[in-house]
């Protein structure tokens, strides 16, 4: 990805502290934007500040939450991209809390984009969507064509946030997409639990000499590592011919849980895991497998995963085997 | 339609003594249930007292608001169904007042089915969708199969309010199920204004001896009379078949919107009307043609539209030339 149409431009990031918004950031920065980062540092969610160390000099933090309409109307003013990223990740959360998580995914999203058609007009906005919004697939690979059927309040309330910032393309002419993010993975993701994503605690476990649990273990899944979804996000911003679309990221290979596992083990060089059925309250929101049909981008604008996922599980554990201890 | 499940059984309508509701509380009344009216009464809604003249004695009507969750808490109690009719229905003031419309099509959707979790899991709840978040199609007729891609910000907040129904049936056991309805008309109609359907200010004006704007006219649409709709709703609330599942329903033909001006100044005897663009703000959320694939709901429990277009035209307008002073 060429950086220059980010060179010496203003760019917001919400979720700016969390995993794939630092490291987003981080490349930025390389390429001389002029970064601000909004995080509301919940606790339960991914925002960190370790995730910027050593850039404190390089851009600006600034921490306030998008369900406030007023810092997020002041803080679009001026930049020519936005990458949205900031929401309740967490599946499980949003079935205890559907409130939060529609407050968050859903009502903030309205009013980041009713501050741009108001106060930024000219902004390109690019959304983190999820694979989660397809529920469980009826046939694999998954395309853009198949039925949205999310099995859960955060799939919901992430469907309608994504289909906000393509109304405000079509309808109000504030371009923007969105992508649909498999399972994403790499340094600075969460590793505390499983609110984030699952490898997180796995990752956490193996550093610190634990076994880890595998549910189930035969669903299939495809993962892109951080750099290459960075790269996906870049790309959304830079390229017009992506605005209105929601376009899906995907990973190099497809692997059931079970051979993952064993594969992060043997990138580990040890470790333990063990298999074990589906807490039911988990059970009742799982979708069986998934994996995405990346073409419609590789089409449009030549993205594809370049990041092996051995090559990937490699360099997350040697960042958190050096880093681990602030995250956890 | 057969009454007997619903006799001598409680009966909660939101929406109540709105336009679908109140036709469905007097056929509903008539089977002997005991029925409870929730509306809000908000004036650019579909609210009408009138609509239940006659009816005082043999229902309860409670004014209240879906957004209010304490008395939406009280009144699911003791309740075998649920239907759930309230809604913002207007496309333009969604785009103008997005939150509003995301507070009652959408926060409130759940806040219901929270209730129906926490305090009469047992309830039966039947949603009115809308073929609106289908969006503009790609082919037609619209099956339940075609994507959704919702063009305005009341198309993607019922789409969530949908969605929630569906998942608290598959992850909750709330049982409930969606109708999408297209475009219904009939006697209780809103004719103020065309923010419940064109064809109420189409009447009003012809009623009153004024010309009638049609726009465009050449998009085709499917029409359902209210009879058929509160048919399809019966219907959804006593098959337990229909649990989880989203349908629609559909009109008896096919017809461009000024054939069906024809029509309607045909059946009333007389009257003038004038074909004109769109305005832009209305444009932009055009959706061209639809018609809708009613098969699905017709193979699953044998609903189809009995009630002719030009019958039920017929009907309307003798509706509104007695009553119309009621409804301006």
């Amino acid at each position: 990805m060429n950086g220059t149409p980010f060179e010496s431009k203003n760019v917001l990031i919400t979720g700016g502290l969390g995993f794939i918004g630092s490291n987003l950031a981080r490349r930025l920065v390389e390429f001389g934007a002029q970064v601000t980062l909004l995080d509301s540092l919940i606790p339960e969610y991914g925002g960190n500040l370790f995730n910027v160390t050593g850039l404190e000099d390089r851009l600006r933090v600034n921490i306030s939450d998008v369900r406030d309409a007023h810092s997020m109307r002041y803080l679009v003013q001026d930049q020519d991209y936005l990458f949205n990223l900031a929401g309740q990740t967490s599946h499980m959360d949003s079935m205890e809390d559907p409130y939060t998580d529609l407050e968050i995914n859903c009502r903030s999203q309205l009013s980041i984009l009713e501050a741009c058609r108001n106060y930024n007009p000219g902004i390109k906005v690019v959304f983190a969507s999820t694979r989660q919004i397809y529920g469980k697939p009826d046939s694999l690979p998954v395309s853009e064509d198949h039925l949205l059927r999310p099995v859960d309040v955060n799939g919901i309330n992430k469907m309608a946030g994504e289909w906000y910032h393509i109304l405000y393309n079509n309808a109000f002419g504030i371009k923007a997409c969105a992508l649909r993010l498999t399972n994403t993975y790499g340094p600075r993701m969460r590793v505390k639990d499983a609110r984030q994503t699952f490898l997180g605690i796995w990752v956490r476990r193996l550093v610190e000499g634990r076994p880890f649990e595998v549910w189930e273990g035969q669903q299939l899944r495809d993962f892109t590592y951080v750099d290459d979804a960075v790269d996906g996000l870049l790309l959304a911003a830079a390229c017009p011919q992506l605005n209105g679309r929601t376009l899906n990221l995907g990973g190099d290979c497809v692997i059931s849980l079970q051979d993952l596992a064993e594969l992060l083990v043997e990138v580990n060089g040890g470790g333990e895991f063990k298999v074990c059925s589906y807490p039911a309250d988990r059970k009742r929101i799982d979708i069986g497998d998934y994996y995405s049909d990346f073409s419609r981008i590789r089409a449009a604008v030549g993205w594809e995963p370049k990041v092996a996922l051995r090559d990937g599980l490699a360099r997350t554990l040697t960042y958190y085997r050096q880093n681990l201890e602030h995250y956890v």
